[in-house]
């Protein structure tokens, strides 16, 4: 009995690549990790043992480090535009219908150099010679079809917390319900957000400041949560998503998934102490997981829930 | 302006629970990463910071050890149909439309104990002393929504490799082709897998022997790696899928996600010795990624692209 | 002012290989992840940028590879010894005066298959095909000074539960003490098990079979957590060391780190069910740390505390 | 036979704690994860199973919450000092005759709010609002035997890199070696350091200024780092220690781990381009692994070789 051959896709994970421009004493870096994902045309390659349709995931993985020297990279999406398109277009035979390019950035900062004061009298920075920045990672995943691109950028692995400013009560309470109210929590998060952008490509449509509405997108989701007076992690999660529409017209829909980092009250008491919200156990796991979609009216989500 | 809630969704991820029967002296044991997921009528939870509807993630918890004390635990898939009924059935004012309950399953082994024979004479186990039993992980999903179920099964982070009855040559070549073709190269991955049921719960349709099938589409998966002569990883991919499909009639869809774990064949020459397919070097990173469906006929796909 | 320049080593970090016996249609595999440290003259190297004293670390690398050819892989302390010694005796102007290989191996079991009976009859075992057995890695250490060996092996990462025979009461209690005495709870850990042996090479002493010797270690290990009604994880790591040593002549030392892997029993009767030992929340952190040493009289112990 | 109970140790890792300061409405806070390791009189409780000397390692996790709300947490050091000559002077009837406390810190910074101006009239920063900084970790290892105390501090994961000023050329060549020379590369690497103090508590000894020594030492690694001109790693790694000495005069040895993070110039050639030090591969496994000790004349290092 024959069975259906459905979605399928292959290419190269996780290309690691780290792009200097020396155009001055003053290096510009790039920290990405690249993975690229074809769809096509390979029912024979899964069925017949003939690759004669199977571009190498090794040849992908060639083409991302050459297009890096000839293009340069100006932000993951741009490059991750340009291949996607490439593979599509210029793929023999037309194999390749779509690809998917995803991409991990990894942000650095230039070290301080006490010794070598800058121009302007401020404390100068290396012009070679960096430290990672924080631990978040930016994220972005570009599709093209051959017609249109669908952009979903993105940021994991930020961590945040708010001290005060964060209630839990009047919920719905059934027979498994043991859970105290509470009047002033903390309120800790690991954000991975993902955001879709109207930008389609079609028409000689121009492709968005990346690297600007990324950081203005960061902005603003930390500042909705620095803002928000919280009576449930949704409603924080509803004004991070909402800020973002209100501030950013090239970003039609944003997906939040934000663990509740728990941090519970310490019972002093036994001890003769009393705990005024200052000592918390910081619990792993189990966690609460609160996930969510905030988009434009008119729009349809593309965003998947995972 | 007012924005549009999107899907959402919230629940207590990652309790860790283990369950002990102890009907005899020899216990039995489930070990279970159990994560909850309610979809429902939560608008003004996001909106308006009254959590009238909300039930809390606590609750779930809580639900959850209960119901392993009460209803035990026969299958992870069992388990969590059982949860997800409850959810959708029993939680005040319809709130919840639709829940979803994904498990991880760990499994252990009993310790052989020297000294104390068994009475048929083999060998005997201890009687409540285990070990981890390898590094794979059985994996459930189990979506109710108040008509149907819908499960999907899986595993993942089984490890596996040929040492031979592997090529890949005869591929697309384009001008950032450099891979040489090979006649006989190792073939290594840790294979994810997920497969979905034809059970949906309605009309009194009873469960399939949720347990017996896992153990059988991880000894057919394990099979078709091993039987395969291989001309890609494409095409092992595809022959395990067909081979569950083959084999275990209540399984529709089969989708496998294989990272090609690169051995590289070690150039020795330099040292004047000829490297006879015996000496690799095993690669993290970059790494193929060969990803596919394969469902019966008729069957609309169920399990998402990840 | 100048400062000295104390302990120094350095070398190539996780040379991962596998290594391939063809010998008959029934291959061998090891699966290692080697690692090589040297010690020696290399005063200049940190001081003055001159390297004429600096084998590269990429030769050490190398010489892994090289190796595993040459000599083949017949137990990992094996191939440690005749790395280490090499790297001592061999390498230009004696700059070399120690070398410390570390190794980590990964245990592989082959696949099973059906429809190919073995000439005996039973079910047959693939050839050329494996599968990752367990989660646990075997180590091992090997450090040569010119004139003696010394031999640490060891694993890590075996996961064991005990459902009963495990109490834990009449402990000291001081004014921060509210745990509650136990009568039967579960015991877990992780073992990580490092011992030393005796054979330092000297005089033409011959190396014991590490094979056999690690496979019979790893179960006196296993037989001793299982066979102790333990008072305490301490009690269980004596009991443990000590079967080590009273069964395997060529070990004098056994050093144990054993983290006790929490399982509360979940409180129940908010929900009006009695916990009768028999659902637990598995926790993460944090946890009791164990650890010890058993040696034999009139030993010195030579595994360093971490 | 009787066998010796060597070292041993036994406590509660991994108390994550967070600590918070609400003495105005700009909260302070400290996040650490505390680990208490007990050393003294437990022969009974490995042999016999008495627990009459053995302090729960619950009653040490009650310490640690306690004495945060009792003492405050000031500094890592401070809180670990705290501690450990708490353990050693108040546990009863002696048994505790040494006590290690081990914290890691995780920091974090004030995340800007745009809409409420600071007084001053800068970009002002939430009160109460925080997000963590960067992905490096502050540790710090403090042991008191009932008569004085040893300190190391340290850090761990602090990500740095040079694009240029770092040649490796002149090394030493055995029969292994294939290495090209290098006259401009990139040098990455992944910091653990680890620094011991002269102080010791005896004789009223002030304890030093502990978090403007962390911050000073962390500069001086980052500019030596970023200063040297590199012919090996080696070379950075004793800039870097000798920095510290010679700038802390409260640091009296300090020990590097650098892992050489290898980035591989790839070859583009095949493609008809010319790579000039702009792309490059990020290789994870193997790497090469520099370790070594710097220490002041007349001092007994006293920093384990990990």
């Amino acid at each position: 009995m024959t069975h259906v051959l459905g979605q399928n896709q292959y290419g190269k994970a996780e290309n690691r690549i780290v792009r200097v421009r020396r155009d001055s004493t003053r290096h510009e870096i790039k920290d990405l990790n690249v993975s690229v994902s074809l769809r096509g045309d390979f029912e024979d390659v899964h069925r017949t043992g003939s690759n004669a349709n199977c571009l190498p995931t090794d040849s992908t993985k060639n083409t991302v480090y050459a297009f890096a020297k000839q293009h340069g990279i100006e932000s993951a999406e741009g490059f991750a535009a340009l291949l996607a398109r490439h593979f599509v277009e210029n793929t023999e035979r037309g194999v390749v219908r779509s690809a998917r390019i995803r991409i991990e950035e990894y942000a650095w900062n230039r070290i301080p150099v006490a010794n070598s004061p800058s121009p302007s009298g401020s404390s100068a920075e290396s012009g070679h010679s960096f430290v990672r920045a924080g631990q978040e990672v930016r994220t972005t995943e570009v599709v093209y079809d051959g017609e249109r691109f669908r952009v979903i950028s993105g940021l994991r692995d930020l961590v945040v917390m708010n001290t005060t400013d964060s209630e839990f009560w009047g919920y719905l309470k059934d027979r498994y319900t043991t859970l105290q109210e509470a009047y002033d929590r903390i309120l800790a998060t690991q954000v991975t957000a993902r955001w879709a952008f109207g930008f389609d490509g079609r028409d000689g449509q121009e492709q968005p400041g990346w690297n600007d509405s990324y950081q203005e997108v960061r902005r603003h989701l930390l500042e909705a949560f620095a803002d928000t007076y919280s009576y449930s992690l949704q409603q924080t999660l509803h004004a991070m998503g909402t800020r973002v529409l209100d501030h950013r017209a090239e970003v039609d829909e944003v997906r939040l998934e934000l663990p509740n980092k728990h941090h519970f009250l310490v019972d002093l008491a036994p001890f003769g102490l009393k705990n005024e919200n200052e000592v918390y156990f910081a619990a792993d796991r189990m966690y609460g997981l609160i996930e969510g979609t905030v988009h434009r009216e008119g729009v349809t989500p593309v965003i998947p829930v995972s």
